[in-house]
């Protein structure tokens, strides 16, 4: 068999990574012992998380050092398994990181149903980031009919799934996105109410304010910032913000601060709160989380966009694109050939 | 009978307020109606949150005008009361301002026993401060036993009660204060594990470290800025911050921002929460409240201290020492004599 590819981190990236700071390596194709699986990636899923994999900071999770294989979450198709009751040609989900090839534990791949719905789901609203939307959207924030729900990175693989779930559940829904064609995809193929184009509006705050007249009930933050700080000067009381990402502070020097206002005073007039998420604490709810939302995918009450790229080589630019928001929906580099498409 | 004595704001105060922002007025010593009952005010409650009222800044509560009598919770004694169950005699607390006496409406005044507390303690540890600190921990904060506790304001009315109840619930408590006698007011004499001198300190964040060597579960926030900043350093994983004070921000110029470290990638890895509370919303709860912590005041449990200077005409100087942390405990003007002592 022919060797397996896999992209490591070449050096630490100062600011917004760069392509060479990675390195693709051929590596001799792996083999499984008893209770492991060698699958061929198909689906590398490109996220936003991945930038804090790679600073050096602590986070929730072990970083990405130098010389080490890139993190991240894919779909393959198994080649050979021994000792479970995976066999080859099952598709499966896991921790697979930017490689062609890979040896993982059984216990670690989720198998997936190409008839339930096309598998690259299982990247995006069948998978981490749709799981991000449900949990934090309705155990957190626990929206009620008629809230104003705003939602940050609208268009992104996060995003379009909570505002669309908001919807279902009767709320107002504005989405906040960079470029006419993302606001206009929200709107008008997702069905938000309103959509507020970051890039365009010069008063932030006026334009959220025509498209969430009563005030923000709610809001899912995946950006952070300045436009945290926008949507925080209209929250109104009982307001609940959940925080799934910060991506406008992945870029940032390492211990470079970020720093604006202190909301203390805000969330004591609005008895209001501010709560951080992180999807791993809900593993053991992915069953209930995915049946649903696979139902309203399957009655069309929930849409999804992907977007893709070809090669495994190109994750290094697809990540860049990514934190530069130059994707269009959930991001998927297309490492092997999906046959079931 | 003689003239009535009140204070009036005399004007809006610039940064930290002067005795000369307020005024003493005579008048006519009001009669009441039906419904309503004559009160002689023993004891005015001085709080910090009355620089909030008279800031002209928009809140949770209509503010104090130039012009107005200064608002306040005051307990007092019944002259004369027509139509409702309360007697000349009578004991009772309520929203009764900066006056020597006034009339109100027999439903907003509380009925006091006096053998179960001094009547004092129904602005303090059996009153709103009290109220304070039992929801916003035990509801908000939800204390675990070995949880570690961190109190700003240790000292104050509502920090010394919140000690006090962590320790009853099992938690490690830290108390922060400033000054050697709080510090070891609430070490020694209240029983917190620790406590941080923010005055003498040169590194915060260093002492704090070594008073809560496993960092901080619950942060329980009586000031905001920069004592927040450090502690939310320090917070661990699933940390629940409730914000019941911003003293920090109080003299602050009208529209001028509070700036500091954004929370959020804090929040997001350790999953943590900052939420605002106001102890309006749990008025329906009060008898719960005050039965449990006058229970555990009869069983030596919880410990207070209260500070007093005498008339009316103090009121303004003792609000200054308050927003200065001049005062030793719960702020009390005894504005005329209370015949149970």
């Amino acid at each position: 068999m022919s060797d397996a590819k896999q992209i490591v981190l070449a050096q630490r990236p100062q600011g917004m990574p760069q392509p060479s700071d990675f390195r693709v390596e051929s590596v001799a194709m792996p083999k499984p012992e008893y209770g492991q699986a060698l699958v061929r990636v198909i689906y590398l899923s490109i996220d936003p998380y991945m930038r804090g994999r790679i600073s050096g900071a602590v986070s929730y999770a072990k970083g990405v050092d130098p010389g080490d294989v890139m993190v991240g979450g894919c779909v393959g198709q198994v080649v050979e398994a021994k000792g479970s009751s995976l066999k080859p040609g099952d598709f499966v989900e896991g921790p697979m990181g930017w490689r062609s090839h890979v040896v993982l534990p059984a216990n670690l791949l989720r198998k997936l149903d190409p008839a339930l719905a096309p598998i690259s789901t299982a990247n995006g609203v069948l998978g981490m980031p749709g799981m991000t939307a449900y949990f934090a959207l309705l155990d957190v924030c626990q929206p009620r009919a008629g809230d104003t729900v705003v939602v940050s990175a609208a268009s992104g693989a996060v995003g379009q799934v909570v505002g669309q779930i908001a919807k279902i559940g009767g709320c107002r829904v504005v989405g906040i996105a960079g470029g006419v064609r993302k606001c206009a995809f929200v709107r008008d193929e997702l069905g938000f109410d309103a959509a507020v184009d970051y890039k365009v509006e010069k008063d932030l705050g006026a334009a959220l304010k025509a498209a969430a007249p009563n005030g923000v009930d709610i809001y899912f933050d995946n950006v952070g910032g300045a436009i945290h700080d926008t949507v925080m000067t209209q929250i109104r009381l009982n307001a609940r913000i959940v925080v799934c990402g910060t991506i406008s502070t992945y870029n940032n020097k390492p211990g470079e601060e970020d720093v604006g206002p202190r909301q203390l005073r805000r969330l004591l007039v609005n008895r209001a709160r501010i709560q951080g998420f992180l999807v791993w604490d809900y593993n053991h709810r992915y069953p209930e989380g995915l049946a649903r939302i696979a139902a309203w995918v399957k009655e069309g009450r929930i849409k999804y966009r992907e977007d893709f790229v070809d090669g495994l080589e190109k994750a290094p630019d697809a990540l860049v694109g990514v934190l530069e928001g130059r994707n269009f929906g959930k991001m998927n580099v297309r490492v092997s050939a999906d046959p079931t498409r």
